[in-house]
């Protein structure tokens, strides 16, 4: 609930190509780096690319990038291009010539209302400069980012 | 996202019994006013009868009542019974040995922490006196509640 597991990899995917400041990813490795299933990831950098977020090129040396830039992508528009979050504006009923939400639907679409604004300040380039700079996800307590292997920025080392 | 289906039929179901004020409800009524499936609902009711928020009583004149007052039962712990709200205390990741969130996660745990803290102060009670004294959930705009023949307490008018 709330956080869905496609809402889940579509961030880790998107935190990961922000980090990787125009070099393009391949899905393998994304889905390396993010521990999502590649077919499904595939889907959903479709999804992605649809919604105008990320850039796919073919061919040697080809993948995915953003599409703008790493400030002027939020969290928000990384959720609605894959599993939108919907705001309570009509009565859940269907009755027909519904007028006004009752108490209980206003207090859930208000609650809808503050993970909307959490969100949608909540930028890419926020995410990748908070995080320590060894990795941009979770990390073990070791101090190394999970699986840095699968950076392509870091296959010359 | 956000508002599962369980979860917003276990809130009607809530508000129904809260609005009906210790008078009991059966499943079929209960059903019938939140437009919940009756086999579904069931299964939530027993839930929230495992979660001590409801009381259940067999026999003629039997059915569903609150098991605490309405000023003391709030929309977390009902969702909490039915579908609960997981805050991010670990590394989605299943990293052994994991020490902190990362900056994504940071910002979606603290967009869950919005929702819990709304949920947290919502009453049932709250639910019931900030409706209009004709129905508890969303209203047609004749100003009618939406099925009010569902409801015992207006079965003698």
């Amino acid at each position: 609930m709330i956080i869905t597991q496609t809402v889940e990899y579509a961030l880790r995917a998107m935190v990961m190509l922000a980090y990787n400041r125009g070099e393009a990813m391949t899905v393998q490795e994304i889905a390396k780096v993010t521990r999502a299933p590649a077919p499904y990831l595939s889907k959903l950098m479709q999804g992605l690319v649809r919604a105008r977020l990320v850039r796919s090129r073919r061919g040697q040396g080809g993948g995915f990038t953003l599409a703008g830039a790493p400030d002027e992508i939020t969290i928000w528009d990384i959720v609605q291009a894959v599993d939108p979050i919907e705001r309570i504006e009509h009565c859940p009923l269907e009755i027909k010539g519904h007028s006004s939400l009752c108490a209980l639907h206003r207090r859930l679409d208000e609650a809808i209302a503050s993970v909307e604004g959490a969100f949608r300040k909540s930028t890419l380039a926020e995410m990748v400069a908070e995080s320590p700079p060894a990795g941009p996800l979770c990390r073990e307590s070791s101090g190394d980012p999970i699986v840095p292997l699968g950076l392509p920025k870091q296959k010359g080392k």
